[in-house]
């Protein structure tokens, strides 16, 4: 009579609810008929997304992640849809502040002394006082932003449309020439494909670093591959087009590149808050009140 | 007839002044019997310490560093020394946010990573959420301190002496158990030296993380070698005692440590600080006004 499937076996559930843990890892649950709420295990794709097609009772889906362009097609018709938005919005943050903070201070490099035990000194770029253009200032955006004022950068936002205090992506093109660092924060649309081109590249100054946290096709991956190989600007990327990058591509060799596998996401202050948002949800199912984040309604 | 030398070309230098350029590393100046103002280049120890015994008009020194133990024993009688306070507090606080990142994001995994061109994704630990004890709380300290704070990481200063908002060292003991991060920034002094040694680490909690950009000599070497060799804690240090570190230390290849060589200070936001106490400091001695950041008078 398992009305509920949660991801996760610590949390605060309702009495009188009957609830089952499926992780996404093991067999499909056996109560599979009766399930109402589907509470989708976080970065276990595809799996748990095969079960949606096996729940005769479900009304509502709960994803974890912001994203839902790859559990939206395969909703049941009547199914209601909620998003995991703001979840993951600190630890995107804080990974794009990491990977800004290796590129200026050169982090592969004393790596790599470490790993050789040698003990050279160099001066490295500094991140105060460099100027930063965040494309895209949303919940991560404007974290990234505190953040980068906190460590006495300089910088500009810019969203789709111009608002006091944010630049409009229109105005793209005269604000890159004076950028230091350009970090994106873009969800992949018709709007944001390609975003980043040749065009847009060669506007800006020399060194300046190329930052994306966002989805991989903002940036067209092959002008960025030229300018970073000719030693022009330097990337940092946690995700690329194609992903996951094929073993043989050119953007894992070339000096001043750094590449995640796509793990801006997923570090550990993102659980207690997907609990905190899991438990109000069941409070809300149980007691027959509307969910939060509903981004499709049955 | 040059009466002040100093280390860069591209200083305003009031109108009359006598001023050269050493940047300490090509020859002595020829002109050293008429300097009476020495701006000591940076991070060119040891040869321009050589120089302060050959100049007869000495009157003043500027050192560009915070900490002038080195130089103060150097100095003939009757010549004030002014230090480089601050300037450094950005970069200094900058590099401990990189080696915190990199650490909580276990960044030296994806440059292993990316070097072998693998894509394998895992979760990490947040720096938000983390309860972080800095130890020293000067400009270095709370420039920390507001980085950590905007990230949302949680906050826990401690000074030689309790006061309002900020522990006091004596109540180490009590605040090292709850601490994920304990990040030193403490000069060497004979109360600061061996400060964190065997007793302190095993009050830190399992897979506490130990960061150093202050004084190698706080930290008990062998007491933390032990504590991560075991796996039991982590740490990520830019100074180290010895320093530098022999190139058989078993530091270099512990996993979960981290270590630069010393760089925290020699960053590009240092120079257009420096630039400006020199100027001023020019400005000043042309003028016969006092000098800024006096430490030992004539």
């Amino acid at each position: 009579m398992t009305r509920v499937l949660i991801p996760w076996p610590d949390l605060d559930v309702p009495a009188g609810l009957p609830v089952e843990v499926y992780d996404g890892r093991g067999d499909f649950p056996a109560s599979a008929g009766d399930v109402e709420f589907y509470v989708l295990p976080y970065d276990t794709y595809p799996k748990p997304f095969e079960l949606l097609g096996r729940l005769p009772s479900l009304r509502a889906v709960q994803s974890l992640s912001a994203g839902v362009d790859k559990v939206r097609p395969l909703l049941p018709p009547g199914v209601q849809l909620c998003n995991g938005q703001g979840l993951h919005d600190l630890s995107v943050a804080e990974h794009a502040m990491a990977l800004i903070h290796a590129s200026q201070r050169d982090l592969p490099r004393w790596i790599r002394q470490q790993a050789a035990g040698v003990w050279s000194r160099e001066h490295t770029r500094s991140l105060a006082d460099s100027r930063v253009l965040l494309i895209g200032y949303g919940g991560i955006g404007q974290a990234i932003s505190r953040q980068l004022l906190a460590a006495e950068a300089v910088v500009t936002p810019v969203a789709s449309s111009a608002r006091p205090g944010v630049h409009g992506i229109s105005e793209l093109a005269s604000l890159l020439p004076s950028a230091d660092i350009v970090v994106l924060i873009l969800p992949d649309t018709a709007s944001t494909r390609g975003l980043l081109g040749a065009a847009g590249l060669a506007l800006l100054p020399d060194d300046a670093l190329v930052v994306n946290v966002g989805r991989g096709s903002a940036v067209d991956t092959d002008a960025l591959v030229a300018e970073a190989s000719s030693g022009r600007l330097r990337a940092a990327l946690d995700v690329m087009d194609p992903e996951p990058l094929p073993g043989d591509h050119p953007l894992w060799t070339i000096p001043g590149v750094i590449l995640t596998p796509h793990v801006a996401g997923g570090s550990a202050s993102f659980y207690p808050r997907a609990k905190r948002l899991v438990e109000e949800q069941l409070r809300r199912f149980s007691a027959g009140e509307p969910l939060l984040h509903v981004v499709k309604d049955s």
